[in-house]
């Protein structure tokens, strides 16, 4: 069974709004083992809509549209459906007395609008509306089918899960699952995670399941994704599980995280379980550390605070940093230790370097020294150096997240 | 001019990933006046990319993919772009110099399968790289063109800024020039910048020229883009420039800076022009302000530094915050005085609230105080009390921009 997914709105276009429901739909139908090869969005224009609707019917079986069942003159996708089918509009009495019945439980009028949001193509089939006021719509075409549900999120996966998918999964006559895993790593680039895993690349290649993929995600690191097929969901995770040991016994400690997590949330769970509190003591990230770490729900019970020393009589004066050059092992040292006297932590972080456009104490653009206070001596304290390219955004973005990795390592002892 | 964006990866499809990369070209396409009417997503597969960017050939006057150019066996939209040019791929030696000078300088190994990114289809023209790996490609098919964007959306968005839309303009520039101004705008609704512009709208409506477009940005405040159409570049900035007198006249204050700047930059300028430097304290934000600020390119010459007190006991004891409730007036109001005095500024900011999940303090998730020491004397320091609605990632998000506004509203004397 192939499927595509169209979602319709010119807000969508124009990027006032992210497309997130075609990710969840997608995500929904490759769950309930559905191939998806295409997702279009279109803006609010009926002739577009059928178009696209048409060209989706010829490359696949089944098509999910979303949004455009609204109540206003800009909600056509009723209409191209209608076009599409090659049918007119009938009011449906059912939706209509559900559409009422829903402004009565909220003692609102009910807007002659509204109305419109009852008329189905002849032939079509209603999904009943729990969520909102717009019920979905099966529409055969052929021996093809589309399905209309609304752009209202809560609406839309509730809508999805009730009829869609079952609706799907029948017509598919048995069920296959597709589960997804994502390894989160940090430290090696795209290229280099694919030499480490060439032999499980290789091994696979023939076979084709599980798979292997890997997605580039700048600040949040390089994700290898592992996809399995099986009868069952239950039988898809085995596969998973055993193919997550084999690439874990090739990528080793660059792996921080299995799913959908951060780098900070990682390092703030190794602090609480150690009963660790944090504080930086930031230069050219500037808070970017902080804020990250601040970001997490929870965090106050690890994050102390921090110290943005932006201009060096703040790393002399109030950090303790020794008068002298400040991109240097010795002031990210002294940067940790001061952030950790001073906001009362357990564990000191810092971050001193050159983010650019200029080069500063003689250290090229890139530079950065991480600083690390975390055993229970001052003398203990110590800092590493990094060489970081691009331009000043992604430098300061990118030194936050090697900080904050240099701490996940040292918390996270290697394994024997 | 028509355009497409095509969105390439297969975790796209999945869902593993949500598409912000076309919301965000999208949005970026119709600020410089071009429209878009379809938006696409297709996986890591050479025959479907390619397919996808014919129709999207057939239906548009130039094409916007991005994603597929990694160095992995999976990045294929090179070789899709080659097979609808006709064309083979050559390995550019400029590109492939660039990726060696990347990994030298980050003293990291190149991989042999990096070299793939140094292929370019016959007839195409490199987009420098310079925050990855991945150049970007202007492919002519015809009198019409493909752009090719890396996936990673920092990558991306500074490629497309600096590349695509100039290129889009210079072939607008040859059929008339239509030329855009936006005011960026703070503290109002959509719906509230359309009732005080009601005036102009009723007046524009008929003529179609110049026109007003509201274009919702988040933390970005809402945007005015005016778009004027003429024979001439000149001709139609000279419309701008009696428009933009006229919306000012209508929006007051709430218009914070025109074109592609940011509110920290206009804070940067207002502090600079006045020789002072400020300092922050930062609760709830957690660093967002500061980095906000160290993201501004020369704001070492009027940014000290911050505090991030997210710890109570770091409020008491580093910024002198009385003890008792944090999350009020007096709190705010202290903590401003406090980075002020410990940092070494002439102005002092801060913010303390409540985020979320859990109220504090017996104040209601989205309370926001906004602590300034602004005058020379400690007595003229004060606080301001907002409401923010949303999650805690919004309502943090937006407390920055609002401390920020503040400083600048105090910094820019009204007119007279």
């Amino acid at each position: 069974m192939l499927a595509e997914v169209v979602a319709v709105g010119t807000e969508l276009l124009l990027g006032d709004v992210v497309d997130t429901n075609s990710a969840w739909i997608g995500r929904t139908l490759a769950l309930a083992g559905v191939d998806v090869h295409h997702h279009s969005r279109v803006g609010d224009n009926v002739g577009r809509i059928a178009d696209v609707l048409r060209l989706a019917l010829g490359r696949a079986d089944a098509v999910v549209v979303c949004g455009g069942l609204g109540p206003t003159p800009d909600d056509v996708t009723r209409e191209a459906l209608a076009e599409v089918m090659g049918v007119g509009l009938v009011r449906d009495a059912e939706v209509l007395e559900r559409i009422r019945a829903l402004f009565a439980r909220q003692d609102r009028a009910m807007s002659p609008s509204n109305e419109r949001q009852a008329d189905v193509p002849t032939g079509a089939r209603a999904i009943e509306q729990r969520r909102g006021t717009a019920p979905g719509l099966i529409c055969p075409v052929g021996d093809q089918v589309v399905y209309a549900v609304p752009g209202v999120p809560h609406e839309m996966t509730e809508m999805v899960d009730r009829a869609v998918v079952p609706d799907l999964q029948a017509r598919m006559g048995g069920r296959a699952a597709i589960v997804s895993r994502v390894l989160h790593t940090w430290g090696l680039a795209e290229s280099s995670l694919a030499d480490r895993l060439a032999p499980r690349l290789e091994a696979l290649d023939g076979a084709g399941n599980p798979t292997i993929a890997f997605l580039a995600g700048g600040t949040a690191g390089v994700k290898v994704r592992i996809t399995a097929k099986a009868g069952t969901a239950g039988e898809a995770e085995a596969i998973l599980d055993a193919e997550e040991v084999a690439v874990r016994s090739l990528l080793g400690r660059c792996v921080f995280a299995v799913g959908g997590t951060t780098m900070e949330s990682v390092v703030g769970g190794l602090l609480q379980a150690r009963q660790l509190r944090l504080g930086v003591a930031e230069s050219m990230t500037g808070g970017m550390i902080a804020s990250r770490c601040t970001e997490v729900p929870g965090s106050s019970s690890w994050f102390r605070g921090g110290i943005v020393s932006y201009a060096s009589e703040v790393k002399f004066d109030v950090l303790g940093v020794p008068q002298g050059p400040v991109v240097c092992s010795e002031a990210a040292t002294a940067m940790a230790l001061g952030a950790r006297r001073i906001l009362g932590a357990d564990v000191g972080l810092s971050v001193t370097g050159v983010a650019g456009p200029e080069e500063q104490d003689g250290r090229p653009v890139g530079t950065v020294f991480v600083g690390l206070a975390l055993g229970p001596e001052d003398a203990d304290a110590g800092a590493r150096c990094l060489r970081l390219a691009g331009d000043r955004a992604s430098i300061r973005q990118m030194a936050a997240v090697w900080a904050l990795d240099h701490l996940r390592l040292e918390l996270q002892p290697p394994p024997i």
